[in-house]
């Protein structure tokens, strides 16, 4: 007895509650996105820097509104007080002012960042999960760079094969400032306001309504007279349907903002992805910093209605930190969406904050990776042909031998096959002592199915063994190209 | 005042202790160290996983023996207690003892480990560092994975282009055990003796004999029987004279550790690394888990008299967690070598102090990542023409415009060239509307040397353009490859 309990640990074995170990073909499904990523970042004349997971707690401090409960503290063990980096944002801002010779840079960075959240694992939302951030610092011809973004963007989920399934929402920080401005919204409640707007993806007017007068105190007309604005959205006409509204053309962030939105529809319309982009008055998005243009991306399955996204946009409510134990009961349920994909926005007094005076524009997005995966993973369930073909091992061949009089084997045959296809190596050479002796070995690709002509492996001449193997695997490799490139659209392998 | 004081932030612009941003050409070089170590793992079969950057606090605990004050904890912010990994090892074997379907697997995984040390940034020892580590799960012939791993470290050294500038250490901790048995070592001081012997590499014989002596109250006669094993290095022959050694001959664990290393030799010798090996009896490692075979990789720079490694190989003595402020004294000295460049060791029980049962022999190796860095890092300065080859930037063509009558530009031309020199981009296409109508445009090689022929760039037809812009890249990349083959070894572009 007492032996027995001493093999066992005496705690439970698992990660930590939001975490997950990645491995196999998921791993390599989230190799390839990253690739795919990082290809149009580094077209897109991008560098790529690298910052430590954790940061001086004071960098963090001020810089995410309420959602600040949420991040990850050091344990204070003398020294320095650290936090786990909440998202790549702030870091890059703190890496500029620490960088003051560096006046321009467009720089990409794809790492993990933790929130001490509520997880909902099928949803993609993790306390740890990981960020592509493509952010442009500098001073550049006015709005050139914010439209990039949205071109960058584009490229992302064109590549990643989703022509047609997603959507980017943009709206400008200004021109809600102006409305709630003209609306009547005291200024202390701006904030708080703008939050209750960015809901409206989830719940109807009639709730957001009711959350500004009863729960925020607001003049019921003044939030009718909000409702008239933040519903709308459109496109190029929507513009101009603000443009010439008399209330807005009187408030100076209003005509700003829509001085920006025109000046870069123009350019989205030259970058030929005018169609990808729905001008949408009701995003309002969470984090502080944001100063300008926002973008958030989504595609279907982002549920509107039941989705609680926070890792692309931290959502306002109900922000507890979790405790352990408990569940989000919507993580067992498929349909629920997995929220927005990519968001971002123009923070133009970041690192100010930080240099004290210097001030560097910039404008970036964030990717949500393991969202995207999610949704990959999904359509590749619908493909059996293209899950089939990801392979976690870059090994070609395995070489067995049958041994013989002259030589012993170990392990034996069988054994030798089953490791090959465990490891999912798609071809075998199988040397026997008589074929050897007679010149040839035999070629056998694993998984054909019955009734294939090389079902049973084929004999060659040793001398021609490179030539066939070659020949076999690159026929074999386009096969599986062809079956993933239908199973993952265009995610190329 | 008031004013200009609320600009500056309170708290100093800074990373965390220990830790640095990585960017520009470091960040290349790194990713293409990180290349080509992949590189070899695939090759070798292996395919990847990614845990948590922490674990629960339990996990990590009593793996690391005096080492595990280095460990740092998140704070407790309710719910589980969390610790960062300091390794890759032991998160594997974690991982293994979660996944019991899987009874072998060749593993490699790349990532930040975390250590709460006196960092010496100079040396390549942080608080925040990469490891690349390589590990071969599961039941084999004997001694055929332990062998392999070595032919790995070689064919990573020699791809990194280290040819002749390593060697690889070996020993084993049944042969240790059994000297410190045979020699009269007391039971509960088999972990102290073997920490001393570990100093062999730094300090004479003459110390350590009085450390185990004096510090830790080993019998003299003791200590110099042990004097005569520990002292000795060599190749097979050395296994040959411990193998004759009566003595050792009657030790149950030195006899199984010396047909090990039989075995072990005669796969060397096999695979062509006999030459890179050094059996050395003073290699003891700090880390308990360690059964069989160890190994530790030494390079020029890895001064043995003052070198203090600690991420391969943790050391033993003054291991304080460190305060702020102390800064360690010898960082700024250029002479202090790095340390071990590599480690690891067969690792037999690790995973069954998890699984409570199933045990899974694993052996592997860790590279520091880091470490190697600074190596080729010194080694580039050496040679400007490879580091002027190194480029943060992927494109390739700048196109610049002059603007005319018809067309305004912005900026103007000489800030586009300032824009492409900063950014390191090779080429530039210079479109002017004169040239333009005469169906013509410019290439310009950025930062030829004075005299060239196309120093001020060459008029092409723009039907050819393509081809004309193709045919310089190939061979600037060419002269670029070559020039960093010389300055980075064998490190390909």
């Amino acid at each position: 007895m007492g032996k027995e309990k001493s093999d066992k640990p005496a705690f439970q074995l698992k990660v930590p509650k939001g975490t997950k170990d990645w491995e196999g073909k998921d791993m390599v499904i989230r190799d390839k996105i990253f690739a795919q990523i990082t290809e149009v970042f580094k077209r897109h004349g991008a560098v790529t820097i690298d910052t430590p997971v954790f940061e001086l707690k004071e960098i963090l401090s001020g810089k995410y509104g309420e959602d600040s409960k949420l991040i990850y503290d050091l344990a204070d063990q003398g020294g320095e007080l650290c936090s786990l980096r909440y998202d790549l944002t702030v870091p890059f801002a703190r890496w500029l002012a620490m960088n003051s010779s560096i006046q321009s840079i467009k720089r990409y960075h794809i790492a993990k960042v933790y929130r001490r959240d509520q997880p909902a694992m099928s949803k993609g939302r993790m306390r740890e999960f990981y960020q592509c951030d493509f952010d442009i610092a500098g001073t550049y011809d006015p709005m050139l760079p914010d439209a990039e973004i949205i071109r960058i963007t584009c490229e992302i989920f064109e590549s990643l094969g989703w022509q047609g399934r997603y959507t980017i929402k943009i709206n400008h920080r200004k021109i809600l400032d102006g409305i709630f401005s003209v609306c009547g919204v005291p200024q202390d409640k701006l904030r708080t306001i703008s939050s209750a707007v960015d809901k409206l993806d989830k719940s109807p007017w009639t709730d957001v309504r009711k959350e500004m007068t009863e729960e925020k105190g607001l003049d019921p007309e003044v939030a009718d007279r909000i409702g008239e604005y933040v519903t709308k959205k459109g496109g190029r006409e929507l513009l101009e349907v603000l443009t010439n509204d008399m209330k807005l053309s009187t408030n100076e962030s209003a005509k700003a903002g829509l001085a920006d939105m025109d000046l870069l529809f123009t350019y989205l319309s030259s970058f030929d992805v005018l169609d990808r982009v729905s001008f949408d008055m009701s995003l309002a998005r969470g984090l502080d910093y944001y100063t300008g243009v926002i973008y958030e991306v989504i595609t279907e399955g982002s549920a509107p209605q039941t989705a609680t996204d926070n890792q692309a946009k931290p959502k306002k409510e109900s922000k507890k930190p979790a405790a352990d134990g408990e569940e989000d009961d919507r993580s067992n349920d498929p349909s629920v969406g997995v929220g927005s994909v990519a968001a971002g926005g123009r923070y133009d007094n970041l690192v100010s904050m930080f240099s004290g005076k210097q001030q560097i524009p910039c404008v970036g997005i964030s990717f949500g990776v393991d969202r995207i995966f999610s949704i990959t993973k999904q359509r590749l369930a619908s493909s059996p042909a293209a899950a089939a073909a990801i392979r976690t091992n870059e090994v070609d061949v395995y070489i067995m031998a049958f041994g013989g009089k002259g030589w012993k084997v170990k392990p034996k045959l069988p054994q030798q096959f089953k490791a090959a296809e465990a490891n999912g190596v798609p071809f075998a050479v199988i040397l026997g002592e008589d074929e050897l002796k007679a010149g040839k070995c035999k070629i056998k690709e694993m998984g054909l199915p019955e009734g294939h002509a090389e079902k049973e492996g084929v004999m060659v001449e040793l001398e021609n063994l490179e030539q066939e193997v070659r020949g076999r695997i690159e026929k074999a490799n386009a096969r599986a190209g062809d079956a993933l490139a239908g199973g993952m659209g265009g995610l190329s392998v």
